[in-house]
């Protein structure tokens, strides 16, 4: 496997750090727009694993918007996959180029949406990832796989809702993809400061796209942004968190492959980091058109959104400062395998100290990049299998969630994951899994 | 009486509209940076008062910046009274403009305060009009007047103060001045939208400012912004809003005529007003620090606050989308002249569809530029006099309450105020005020 990976910003950078510890592949071509980058990142390897292990990556430069450039660096470098970990506007291009170089494919985000022309709120237009799945049949004539949404969420979390589906449930009322976190960033005098640990830009897009639902009657449908407010309780100390409806790939995703009444994405923004966004919107902040602004040199045209991008820490800087942990999961309602109503949640968390420590990766990004890894060791070594345009839960979770919670020592990543059950049942019923 | 009026503003425009309805005064000089603006104050008077009522105004160019251009144009229009109708940053020099000019001053702001060095939010620094108190003996010997903070707030929250303190209390434990509105500004579709109606940029100044307050046995002394707060119940259907303390003139003009344990200042800001400041703080979107920002034109620099002012609508042009009530006053507490506790809110309610329709100006500024003209009336007529800087507090405040709410048919100005008793008393111990 000859692994070309598109992007060595914060995900591309850790992708590259997790998987040189592994012996799966033959090569990795670490490509971004900014060369220098590409090589700090295998110096980074090279300075953590040895110049043994940074020997089996390459640098190169690439255009990611250029599917043609794309598809040429995949060829000259032999790659047999491309793994995108770029941002996602440019999936269209090297989804393109990876299908025309003959590679197989993964992405941890997919193609984007565009908002209903007249019902924004109610009705889906472009859906995410539609792009992409309407290129399915040309992926299967090539016979080549394109594994998309292979991140934490989607990814690690649609791998969990397929793992239900199989072991856990008979009927499925909802999948709810929840995620939340405890992170807290402080400055050099040890106070805590507002310094989300992903772009606020980004942030703001994915917050104020009308948030998608699928229910098994209606299809799928949306909602204004933040809609249903629920408290969720996050385990290993996080504790409970805020969580609106917000557009994500698993929404779209599950319900092409499991059986389920409803699926639904909230993210734990809490209330703060909610109120903040909603004041963004309110004073509209958020905006990306250009507003008349007096400088010293005289009047300058900026978009708002730029200017709350700037006045805030580069997230990029941030791991040092950040502690705290970060839980994906889905929490699964339905009908358990015996037949008794059951409420579980599957969940993996990540611990800055602890990645920034193993890993020199801030925990967000380190726990994104860590499930495409696992994903090609599946492909590579023959245990997932596929042609066409896949997400995970068109695999069987339980070869990954093995291979994930294994020890090191043992071949695996050392990395467990976790279950509570949440309804109280009789000791009796409980369940073995 | 000549008045030179400088700034032909929101509140400068509104006081030409008001005194243009008066007879005590022989002409009005209107200035401005920009003399088309002023001409424009002129045109409305005009419009609305007939060509005979605007023959008794003249425009003029003038620098606020510049003292020796404010005396120069005080001069040559032989103007026996200054009206500084600008932003608080132009205190010094108009105040040293009117005295070099051998005018009387009124004003509406006091010179600006600046933090103690090391510990701005316990102890003061220069405190807000220091700079004029410390120029009285130069009035004095000039045998002219400063009449100081002679706005609504301050100025008729402190004649307020004088008229509790002369004729309700036997002792005051506090003088507490509380402005609160409902204001609400809707957009073309009539949805509620975010409109301050006064400059964001200054509010934030004051909001951000430490906030000061007076005890008797300690002085003065600063807290964090946003500190203490209280809900406040205002009149006239205004109801309950959250006020804090915000830095504001009472707070220094009140103790040094007025006999009160405790004075402070606490702004009807809403909690959403409040919220949406401290998110900018947090964010750093208060920030006056150039930040580097992207561009279609490349990278410049502005500064947040800026950008924050530019993206909200212009409060000059929102009056007409407005509804409410804006209330301005103080709360009393202490012993009645009967020597029984005692607890009454002196205040005074502008209606922005009123005063729209009756004076075409905001409510808030509108209900600023009513005081000013009142107290010259009362200068003008001897009621008032006095050498020196003075805060309205150093007047007898029944004449001023007289006027102003005595019919406009029979010489008044048809504002009545009004007064609450907030302590359940029996009814034998009601006072007769």
């Amino acid at each position: 496997m000859r692994i070309l990976l598109v992007g060595a910003g914060g995900v591309g950078d850790a992708f590259a750090k997790i998987i040189a510890r592994r012996s799966f592949f033959e090569r990795v071509i670490v490509s971004d727009y900014d060369l220098g980058r590409a090589e700090r990142t295998i110096a980074a390897v090279a300075a953590k694993y040895g110049d043994e292990s940074a020997a089996r990556f390459t640098a190169a430069q690439i255009d990611a918007g250029d599917p043609d450039r794309v598809a040429s660096v995949a060829r000259e470098h032999g790659a047999t996959h491309v793994m995108n970990a770029v941002e996602p506007k440019f999936v269209p291009s090297v989804f393109a180029g990876a299908l025309a170089a003959g590679c197989n494919y993964l992405d941890m985000a997919m193609s984007l949406s565009e908002p209903h022309p007249t019902d924004a709120y109610t009705e889906t237009g472009v859906k995410l990832g539609d792009d992409q799945f309407a290129l399915a049949a040309d992926w299967e004539t090539a016979g080549r796989l394109a594994l998309v949404g292979m991140g934490v969420e989607p990814g690690l979390s649609d791998v969990f809702a397929r793992y239900a589906a199989d072991h856990l449930f008979s009927e499925i009322d909802e999948l709810g993809t929840r995620d939340g976190a405890n992170l807290v960033v402080r400055d050099e005098s040890g106070a805590e400061i507002f310094a989300p640990s992903f772009s606020i830009w980004t942030t703001i897009e994915e917050c104020l796209n009308p948030p998608v639902i699928f229910e098994k009657d209606r299809g799928w449908f949306t909602t204004q942004p933040f809609s249903e407010p629920e408290i969720f309780d996050f385990p290993e100390g996080i504790g409970p968190v805020e969580c609106v409806n917000v557009e994500h790939e698993e929404v779209l995703l599950m319900p092409r492959w499991l059986d389920a009444k409803r699926v639904t994405f909230k993210y734990g923004l809490g209330e703060e980091f909610i109120g903040v966004l909603q004041t963004l919107h309110r004073l509209g902040l958020d905006s990306v058109t250009p507003v008349r602004v007096r400088s010293e040199s005289g009047p300058v045209w900026v978009a708002p959104r730029d200017v709350v991008a700037a006045s805030l820490p580069d997230p990029a800087t941030i791991g040092p400062r950040m502690t705290g942990k970060t839980c994906a999961g889905v929490w699964v309602t339905g009908t358990g395998v015996d037949g008794a109503p059951r409420e579980v949640y599957l969940y993996h968390v990540s611990d800055n100290e602890w990645t920034m420590r193993e890993y020199d990766a801030q925990c967000v990004v380190w726990q994104t990049a860590l499930n495409p890894v696992i994903a090609l060791e599946l492909l590579a070594t023959g245990a997932w299998s596929g042609l066409g345009v896949l997400g995970p839960e068109a695999f069987d979770a339980k070869p990954f969630l093995d291979l994930m919670s294994a020890s090191e020592a043992s071949g695996g990543y050392g990395e467990p994951w976790g279950m509570e059950d949440r309804l109280v049942r009789p000791a009796s019923a409980a369940d073995p899994a």
